[in-house]
């Protein structure tokens, strides 16, 4: 296991051990219910409350307004499903063509019950034009909701300008920032709502958040006792909790070194892979997350690229993890126009913090042969497509 | 720490260390993503799918009807508003007046956009009779939701009765089964769909599961990659889902003895704590959960119990640890009628695998003091009430 390649972190990273360290004393003597009154009760508290001000402060956000959820999926439901079920009035919402299907598949069912969606197109790099957010703005909107960096491309989104004219146009805005978060700079100031995710931060599955502008009313998806200010019940989960608090500390601590480093290894990336003749590079060079990289092959299938890379000891994907069991092209590939025979020949390499020069170089020594050998038994010639 | 006494059980178990030892390798090389394609990504789903094939086995029920969420609120909801979503031709839902908040108020919402919704009314134990759910079914009933043993008092309903009866009505029957599972026997066979959650079974926070008859429609409460059949989007939490498969495979194998230690254990509680002057015990010393015993002082504070309790070292609560910040009288106390003043007074002791003979001798050495003190310097005299 050691040996191998791991260069699928945008589905899943690593769990940090200072991650695991902190959260070790929560599975062992430290096991009460946040909502006890006892000693237990109350060392969980401390730790839920603790957690929730560390998190704040990493995204300069009031901590009042962090809402645990059991993830990124359920906290981007929250943001559309909440805002939507308290503000009826309002039945209209924009979102980009490339957002995760935790974002589309909630504007999907809303339009089923009558909403107006309206999905931007994105530039063959995958940026979404502010004006034609600005354009789409109606008196009807209630949210737009673009993320961040997005999952697939890396690309970066201009979510500072978008934030601001939501603002001036009194519409809220919604940012999913599970993969920029702790990588690049937030414009938090002008964002109201806000999605994360531990387990892409070398955190653990099964714990996220909201970051909602604090008396901001959102209807609860789940109810019950009454957690989380009456938004999100259900008993908190402390381990989780407290080792996503940790890893955010731990990536603000780090991200300066960890930047600087991907972002060198993502240009060797770039740079060996588009070596292979019939690539390209889906996304752009700058203007990214520094840990994705996104490439076509033409004549190849991208499942059977991933299955043979794995072969050779290196875990890749071909877009998010989410719709792998889906062999449909990636949604996402489809709106930057990479013609439908090269989308899906795609290849997802994705870095972590543990991420090292040696795995560099294993993906560059390993990828040629094996593009070269799939190519060699493909019905499709290169230069088909 | 290691010297208290811990009897809030029903607030949430210890982790039991065997769990912990099946979840470490998830939190160390075994991290891949389930949805990934590769050996990382096959490692993970292979251990969902075995915890989902045993704790289908625990509960004798088909693998592909268990739907694995945060926790046992959430699987609740996703029981209430899912088929409510999915049959929205049926707008009548039965319940008990001592249903859990995660039941309660997911039907308290569906009451405000105009559902019918019945509460059964419990007798002085907390028992519900099957022929006031008989007589409440009509022909616009969607569900009957009736718990299979009570949080709060520990009273085992009749839950068997109840199912056949849905049974034969054709009405779909849900019970959340989160204290009763692995304690008693469940009728799982005339029953539709049931909660549970690992955390109050020794096994982690932020996991449980709704077992569903597999095909029936359920509409999800959050949408995204597809997750779960798509009945619940979101990265699975493996190593929540391996503790709580081991947990529920522990409990199965501990069962008999545990239950017959902690049934030997409750009577010494009830008969202890009967002992002291103006208390009764809320519920049936018979026909009970093993591990959930709760009483009722005459002239004092149930809050103020605790906190004293916990001064001498003993966890114990007042009644359901999901509403403790709450300081109204539990609405399980109000429903079984016991005297507002009283209801008050009231304390919960739940015992765990964990639990000695040592700890129910604390507990009955303590108390008659504790609550003496406590009298001497209440308002209220004994015998007001």
């Amino acid at each position: 296991m050691n040996t191998r390649t791991y260069l699928d972190n945008a589905a899943t990273t690593p769990l940090d051990p200072e991650v695991f360290a902190a959260m070790l004393p929560y599975f062992q003597r430290k096991h009460g219910n946040a909502s006890s009154l006892h000693e237990e009760g109350r060392q969980a508290r401390k730790a839920v409350e603790d957690a929730r001000r560390l998190i704040a402060e990493a995204l300069s956000w009031d901590p009042e307004g962090i809402v645990f959820t059991s993830g990124a999926t359920e906290a981007d439901n929250l943001a559309i499903f909440g805002l939507a079920r308290s503000r009826p009035d309002r039945r209209h919402i924009i979102c980009s063509a490339i957002e995760h299907h935790a974002i589309l598949h909630p504007c999907d069912w809303l339009e089923q019950q009558g909403y107006r969606i309206t999905r931007i197109p994105v530039d063959t790099t995958g940026r979404v034009n502010p004006q034609s957010i600005a354009d789409a703005i109606d008196d009807q909107t209630l949210l737009v909701s673009i993320m961040a960096g997005n999952n697939e491309l890396g690309i970066l989104e201009p979510i500072r300008e978008i934030g601001e004219l939501c603002r001036a146009r009194s519409v809220l805005f919604h940012t999913d920032a599970v993969q920029a978060f702790g990588r690049v700079d937030l414009p938090t100031e002008s964002t109201d709502l806000i999605s994360l995710s531990a387990h892409k931060l070398h955190g653990p599955k099964g714990v996220g958040a909201l970051a909602a502008r604090p008396g901001m009313r959102l209807v609860p998806l789940v109810h019950g006792g009454g957690h989380e200010r009456g938004v999100r019940s259900g008993t908190e989960n402390v381990h989780g909790i407290v080792g996503f608090a940790s890893a955010c500390r731990l990536m603000v601590e780090r991200r300066e070194t960890l930047v600087e480093r991907l972002s060198g290894f993502r240009k060797q990336l770039i740079d060996g892979v588009l070596r292979i003749p019939g690539t390209r590079l889906n996304g752009d060079r700058s203007g990214s997350l520094p840990h994705i990289a996104n490439f076509s092959f033409a004549a190849i299938e991208g499942e059977s690229l991933v299955m043979k890379l794995d072969e050779r000891g290196i875990a890749a994907s071909t877009g998010s993890a989410c719709s792998s069991p889906n062999l449909e092209p990636s949604h996402v590939l489809q709106a930057i126009g990479v013609p439908i025979e090269m989308a899906h020949g795609s290849l997802r390499l994705s870095m972590g913090q543990q991420t090292t020069q040696a795995d560099i170089d294993t993906l560059l020594r390993t990828l040629p042969g094996v593009v070269e050998d799939l190519r060699s038994i493909s019905p499709f010639k290169l230069g088909d497509s």
